[in-house]
């Protein structure tokens, strides 16, 4: 029988709750489907500096390393605000995605048609949405160096941050991009902002050749960021993929994921690339959304962008398509039949806790 | 009498023929009013490369530092696409920010009532909306070194842009945001990456301690820069004003001038420091929209937010208050009247070109 290592690490606030949903569709897929799933678990965030003063430990580095794929849930909190930059949560998640070299984070900004009229946007810019946001993720200013903050005497100090990209970066990222449009509408809009930024500049000229050299069949555009932020609340419908840095992939995404009416509610994968011998790619999954520390432990928050996330981790990391497509099926339809928790309730809809939520998606899994 | 100098910059594209109608709201205040504006007018952006091949000319940039105030029309087109970096169009604009010192980039993001159903966003939204946002504009990576793009060979190059912020530039931007929140709702918002950058960290710092220090009467709250262009997006109007860096800055205000349906609508004011001898600080006006070649020479670009640039100039510049506000109530009563120039059109109204909206505007004023 197949076996299919996940390594858990839910993290902080209500990761630990979202997760536990994921872990019952994970049992079941076992029990019924044979799936052969084995899963480990760890700490990170701040749960793993309150056990082992680091945001995450050489041991669960070391696991997630080798495991097949990562379910993240969530880190962070009011709790953890003062511990040393080197050491807090989010250090964590940063880590896991430069060490396993998850360059390609996958954000889909879907609108379920029983959410739309949640969004802030006017319904008929926003049903149907689906655009991918393809995210640089090992790169630009969240890893480059100098990144230091120094004391100039005089009670002056001065923080740099570098922002960095080489070739090779840009290019394997536009290819992802170039290859998820192909299956779908066949379009990326590359966003930088090459009229201020070398590495736009960069960025720009790499895109172009990457599409000219490989994927001329796919239609390409280009849009500095700040028009691109501007497009996403005016006209989202006119995206099929975005792909764009780091930085810009951080802030557009979660404007993109506020349009669907949806947030709390998103998925993404980040990927690595393809090892040369055994073709397995490094994988994380998480939820857009973060730890929610105000709800945590009542049982109530949203588990769907966590299941989500492990319907993309189907999808990806074990080539699992009819069953992901199934998982995203029974979501869809849990949302139809007008089964809400309480960030996503509506009029004569049925409230229901975290653990609710998750069984009426496994009942029509 | 007062003597008041203004140097006009047209630029590209629509530039020059709203610029046009701001000529004739100056020539009626000097003929009536004896407002005493002496103009004198350069090149900037494709224009002034045509003209000297450089984005704007040394003799420009001497009259731009000498006058009280610069107006500032817009800048580039696809004509100018593929000229050397170092003299693209927008050269000529981040030239005169920098040597102007001109720190303080106020964006306000105001919904016309009239206009409030042409926003993407549900208009109880965004009824009645006015955000303030304030962008630093000389530092960060607009203008951080290294800035640089290396051959490594192989194919391979590496692009490099800084972002620095000193102590003092943060302090001096917080003060701006501080005290004009003092004239509006009183309540600040920050917005940076702290959880990522360095220069986030320093700037939440160095936000918090001014605020302790000087304005302690204020309202002041921090928000992580990507789920501020989410809270834009699903409640904006929980905002009064923003203060953000140079690079967030130019994102958020894009979106938030996106959620007004008055695009192409908006003003936005560029200061320095006041003098210490004169009290007078540079300053400099300028519409938030872009060059729009595709219509320019027409007749049909919407002069609003050169106008409203104006009169932000009238207020700030030469504290001439009785004058701006009736300008911007001229404005508002214009489009109450259903005149609209074809990107604001709606149904029922009276469309016009870029010269009679002007005439409207000036018959109301
Ligand atoms: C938690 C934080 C470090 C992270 C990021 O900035 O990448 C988050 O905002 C995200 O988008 O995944
Ligand atoms: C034209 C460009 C250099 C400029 C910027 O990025 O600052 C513009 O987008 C703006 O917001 O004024």
């Amino acid at each position: 029988m197949t076996q299919r290592n996940i390594f858990l690490l839910p993290g902080d606030g209500i990761g630990p709750e979202a997760m536990g949903e994921v872990r019952k569709i994970i049992a079941y897929m076992n029990a019924e489907q044979d799936a052969g799933f084995i899963t480990d678990e760890g700490l990170v965030g701040g749960s793993a500096y309150d056990a082992h003063g680091v945001a995450i430990s050489e041991d669960d580095m070391a696991k997630a390393m080798s495991a097949d794929a990562v379910l993240f849930g969530a880190v962070g909190g009011p709790k953890w605000d003062d511990v040393p930059y080197e050491v807090r949560p989010e250090a964590g998640l940063l880590r896991l995605r430069k060490d396993l070299e998850l360059f390609a984070n996958l954000r889909p900004a879907i609108c379920y048609p029983a959410l739309a009229s949640a969004s802030s946007l006017k319904p008929e810019l926003v049903e149907g949405l689906d655009i991918l946001i393809v995210r640089e993720l090992t790169g630009g200013v969240y890893f480059g160096e100098p990144k230091t903050i120094t004391d100039l005497g005089n009670g002056q100090k001065r923080a740099i941050d570098t922002q960095v990209y080489d070739t090779y970066e840009i290019e394997r990222i536009a290819s992802v991009a170039f290859e998820l449009a192909r299956t779908r509408k066949n379009r990326v809009c590359s966003m930088e902002k090459r009229n201020v930024m070398k590495s736009g500049v960069l960025w720009n000229q790499v895109v172009t050749e990457t599409h000219k050299a490989k994927y001329p069949d796919v239609q390409l555009e280009h849009m500095l960021a700040d028009a691109g932020g501007m497009q996403l609340v005016r006209a989202p419908k006119q995206f099929d993929v975005i792909v764009t840095d780091n930085l810009f992939g951080d802030m557009l995404s979660d404007v993109a994921s506020m349009l669907t009416g949806s947030l709390g509610m998103l998925p993404s994968a980040s990927l690595g690339s393809p090892d040369p011998k055994t073709g397995k790619r490094k994988a994380m999954y998480e939820p857009v959304h973060g730890s929610a520390p105000d709800i945590a432990g009542q049982g109530i928050a949203n588990p769907i962008a966590m299941i989500a996330s492990f319907a993309m981790c189907l999808r990806y990391s074990f080539n699992m398509v009819k069953e992901a497509d199934n998982l995203e099926k029974a979501i869809a339809t849990v949302l139809d039949k007008g089964i809400r928790t309480g960030d996503i309730m509506g009029e004569g809809c049925t409230k229901v806790g975290t653990a609710e939520m998750g069984d009426a998606i496994l009942a029509e899994f």
